[in-house]
């Protein structure tokens, strides 16, 4: 009999603690530290005059995605043992709840590593600097954000991809952690970020059509 | 006594077609269609008075680099059984060589295969679509070439990054492999990429900071 509540039971994860919080608690946590962030930046950014509204709804979302791409993300990078750390921790418990979704977490998948490595490293704080880049009016913000959400696109289609390929079935104890974990937790870095690159990228191609004239 | 020349030997390959081309054949055919690419390109692109010798040498690579990632690459991604192949053709032997620096691709790794699909499949048109729009000087070249080394170096990231993680070493038959096909090789990818990224970012920042006075 597997320690662990995970697919495939094969998998072994010696000293396994089990989690401490409910599934209620760890989403409840999450989701009310991320509305605190994003309500947090509304306020503040609104102080500042000259931000339209479209800015400050970005504003939000950076602020929200580059704190769960270095808290959340970050501390699994860098936490290896996090299936088995006593007392577990509230970010110990939030992955031992996220691996029934997808256990390549538990399982220390190389190309989840990699992929959650150069999203926490490289994108979380990137993600921040486009909050300060966007109030400030940058004139890098808009290349900023269409590099950090194409890493985003890149991350989850390797994120997405590896699994069809391998043809593994990840998901436990029914289809909830698959469809609410796996396909619209992650779901979410595809449809921001698509819509953020499109932006960006017409922005950008605005700014030289403006100059076509002139130039050339 | 394992059936092919790469490391690990416990890897099987059941009908592994031994090479029929020589390195050099294979090298040279490689070297030379390419340079073949580099002069037709130059040559063609030097009718177009307008072109500067900087986008002529970016128009040589993204030729160089949007063929390389179809015909190359795209075809290891479409054909799981070059290694088996009889008789086999050019493509099937340059895969079986390369396998010496790299075995994951005789393995049929679902990492390698995800990025080499994301490389063969989206940046391979997109290079060449470079082409066309650094010739035409459109608008949208900047970022394209901006959003298409960026997923060159996020690909050679996950490319480097894996094996150290996981802790294997892949490379065969002494050093040369390991030095020249699978560090010299693809850190081709990593500098061009580099330098082109960091020039399209620096050209579009300024397109940018051109129009800050007027509109702020």
């Amino acid at each position: 009999m597997a320690e662990h509540p995970y697919v495939p039971q094969s998998l072994h994860l010696p000293g396994y603690v089990p989690m401490q919080l409910s599934v209620i608690e760890i989403l409840s946590g999450y989701g009310l530290s991320s509305l605190g962030v994003v309500l947090l930046v509304w306020f503040v950014s609104g102080q500042f005059r000259h931000l339209r509204g479209v800015e400050r709804t970005l504003m939000c979302w950076w602020a929200f995605t580059g704190l769960t791409h270095i808290i959340l993300e970050g501390y699994f990078v860098f936490t290896p043992d996090f299936y088995k750390r006593k007392p577990p921790n509230y970010l110990d418990d939030v992955w031992k709840e996220y691996c029934k979704g997808d256990s390549r977490y538990a399982a220390r998948d190389s190309t989840i590593v990699m992929v959650e490595g150069i999203t926490a490293v490289l994108e979380g704080p990137a993600s921040l600097l486009v909050v300060y880049a966007i109030a400030t009016r940058r004139a890098y913000n808009y290349p900023l954000q269409l590099a950090v959400c194409l890493g985003q696109l890149y991350g989850c289609m390797v994120y997405y991809g590896t699994p069809l390929l391998d043809g593994i079935e990840y998901t436990t104890a029914g289809s909830f952690y698959f469809w609410f974990y796996y396909i619209f937790m992650n779901c979410i870095w595809v449809v921001i970020p698509s819509l953020i690159a499109l932006r960006s990228w017409t922005e950008i191609v605005r700014q030289f059509e403006h100059k076509k004239g002139k130039k050339q």
